[in-house]
């Protein structure tokens, strides 16, 4: 694709999302449910696509876990109609307001949630990610530009197809969705930063670390998950066991897997039966001096463990002195991803919770759980380690931006001010 | 200052920020009080320091409005002990919950506000800005570096001193609040997206795309406000002249100022009135063929006009053909800031409102409003027309983000799913 393709595509792009803002949301609406039935009627050519693809990348020697990724099956793609169900039921985001306030009599204010305007979306293996990035962008009323593998390029080019006939047939601009498949024209559309708002990839932190420094665009994402799961002197010894086996075991490549096990040092009589339960799951121990002692079969930490995402059956451990150590250890050594403490003693809780400074924290809950799905946000684009805008998992909140819109009867700022008119701001229910 | 000054300097202020953040919320509003005390205390220094700054900028020949800017006085000092008693009487939003729910029973989410971490800000000119930047922070929880313009130097230390002394005094660490006064330290202070997480330029818009292209960190700012007023075929004439007076000439300068006037043509014989109004007022009138005719000592739109920030009494007028047209004239040539429509025609109103993608997009109000002050959002860190995090006046809530925190009792992901424990996800009161 020249580079005049691929400015025109983000064009497009521009300005079907333009009409597709101003569409009413029963559209949106509309498209989704649209999309959802293509789902059904073109299951079998969909799946057949994806064959291709899986025959392609075993021929390649693709590794077994991305071939698990790459291969859609019947139950994928009844998840991610229901996902599709879920996101069309719900009120209609674009509009909505969040906050009211009179700032003089008849003179009004309103903040009101509105969509961010051309997404790019870089992601890997994942064919689903089509369907669940695409339906997330269009309930919030955003274009996207979608960049999936090559791996995958039969099945994306299927379910992109099915977006855009959604919208053509419910009677938008198909362009809202657009997708370009090579490098270079990605490469292009990163310098496109008056045609695209926000770049979201989506893989391993070298693609999030190479878009970061690629582009002046805005990208959310995160680029690591060192999470940390910390057994308090005052953890419940079974709960520390289950989160640390579910926190490493569940599944060890995603990003809020946990890779690091810290332990107050008056755990450490407890630490056998945990390391156990872990090494019977088939997980390699890297201990610290303190800890090795208490773990056998465990080797010695090395360099780098303790701030490696290992993505993988291996877990760090660390003994600390204290829950203040344990705290220095996390903002020292985490990502700001998910850090979870265990511990039976409220006050070490309510400390751990308010100090740890990462987008998610939690008490007694596995790190696991850090995720759009089971937060309940209908589905997710990601999850963001960014302190601005949306962080931790992102649903459609993270593809809006608000406006203000002011209403009034000819005011002039003039009249206002020290010995004139003075402000009311009374805030108003929404 | 050398490289490894600079990055003490950050590094000490994210060590003062973790502890700000940690300290109750009551900590940081006796800092906003105890400043607000030494505002008082120090006057007659405060002054002194900035009448040498004064002379020095005299001297120097400065311009005039620069000099404005620059002269701190009784009235601009007592303006800003009101917005530090405005924001210590506000409850502390750390920790606030945006969000509560259930994802299960005894497994509880919530989201909560948090400091974003480090903020560094650079700004032109105005002292006062020391303030009102700083006490945002501090009332976020964040720690600030402030880069100020060298003709305000003697200013500028004489009251960053007075934000350190207040946090000391109240018993936390100073360097919360720190200082760089050389170009080289802040462009340094560009390269450490480790420690610092938000830059906020304020000041003209070639400094905003100068820190845009010279970091990696988030930028909040705006580059430019090129603001438009349209006159609908419906507008009421009175209204259109007071708007377009108070727009263009309340204060030529801001970046909320009107640039460009769009008249329906149908609007156009109510011109001459609108015109005459403008120019009583000194405004230079720069129309196109359709406008010209109806505005006696207009000159005739050239190269630029209708693209350009003109911050001064220059005003553009440009004739459209009808509503249709005047949105598509705002979305080519406008910069996203603020943009006003003048009509008696409801339905026009609504969709000027509903399809402008502007930060702020008035109905019968003056661009002027476009205001953190005006907002009732207390004081003001500067105006974004970036498309994510906050967007258009930032207040205290652009300098924060969320956290997620979950409590349980010892809940593993792996226990959820398809034909296993299925989440609740009932949302709770906040």
């Amino acid at each position: 694709m020249g580079d005049d393709a691929v400015e025109q595509v983000a064009r497009r792009a521009r300005r079907a999302q333009r009409a597709l803002r101003a569409a009413p949301g029963e559209a949106r609406t509309a498209v989704l449910r649209r999309l959802e039935a293509l789902l059904v009627e073109r299951e079998a050519a969909l799946l057949a696509a994806n064959r291709e693809d899986v025959a392609a990348a075993e021929r390649d020697g693709l590794a077994a876990p991305l071939l698990r990724r790459l291969a859609l099956t019947p139950a994928k793609l009844a998840t991610l109609r229901d996902g599709l169900r879920q996101l069309a039921a719900w009120p209609d985001p674009v509009g909505q307001t969040v906050l009211r306030r009179e700032l003089d009599q008849g003179l009004v204010l309103r903040q009101v949630k509105s969509p961010i305007g051309v997404l790019l979306v870089v992601f890997e293996s994942r064919p689903d990610a089509v369907v669940q990035i695409g339906a997330l962008a269009l309930r919030a009323g955003d274009a996207v530009l979608l960049k999936g593998g090559a791996e995958a390029r039969a099945s994306n080019q299927a379910l992109v197809a099915c977006l855009r006939d959604a919208l053509a047939r419910e009677g938008l601009d198909p362009d809202a969705v657009g997708a370009v498949e090579d490098r270079e024209a990605f490469g292009r559309l990163l310098a496109l930063d008056r045609e695209v708002d926000l770049v979201i990839p989506r893989g391993s932190s070298q693609l999030v670390r190479h878009v970061q420094a690629s582009t002046r665009i805005p990208v959310l994402g995160h680029a690591e998950g060192i999470c940390h799961l910390y057994l308090d002197r005052a953890a419940d010894p079974a709960i520390a066991a289950r989160l640390a086996v579910d926190g490493k075991c569940d599944a060890p490549s995603a990003c809020n897997a946990t890779e690091t096990l810290l332990v107050h040092r008056d755990f450490l009589p407890h630490l056998p039966a945990v390391g156990a339960a872990l090494q019977a799951r088939g997980v390699e121990l890297r201990a610290d001096p303190q800890a090795l002692p208490h773990l056998p079969g465990a080797v010695a930490a090395g360099e780098g463990d303790g701030d490696t995402e290992y993505g993988d059956l291996v877990l760090a451990v660390f003994t600390v002195a204290d829950l203040e150590a344990a705290l220095r250890f996390v903002a020292d050594h985490g990502s700001g991803h998910t850090d979870a403490i265990v511990t039976d003693d409220a006050e070490a809780a309510a400390r751990f919770l308010a100090e740890v400074d990462s987008a998610s924290v939690f008490h007694n809950a596995s790190t696991r759980f850090a995720d759009g799905y089971r937060y309940g946000l209908g589905a997710e684009v990601g999850i963001s380690t960014g302190r601005i805008h949306a962080r931790g998992p992102v649903g459609v909140e993270g593809l809006l931006t608000t406006r203000w819109l002011l209403e009034g009867a000819g005011q002039v700022a003039a009249d206002y001010g020290p010995g004139k008119r003075a402000f009311t701001h009374r805030d108003l229910p929404t």
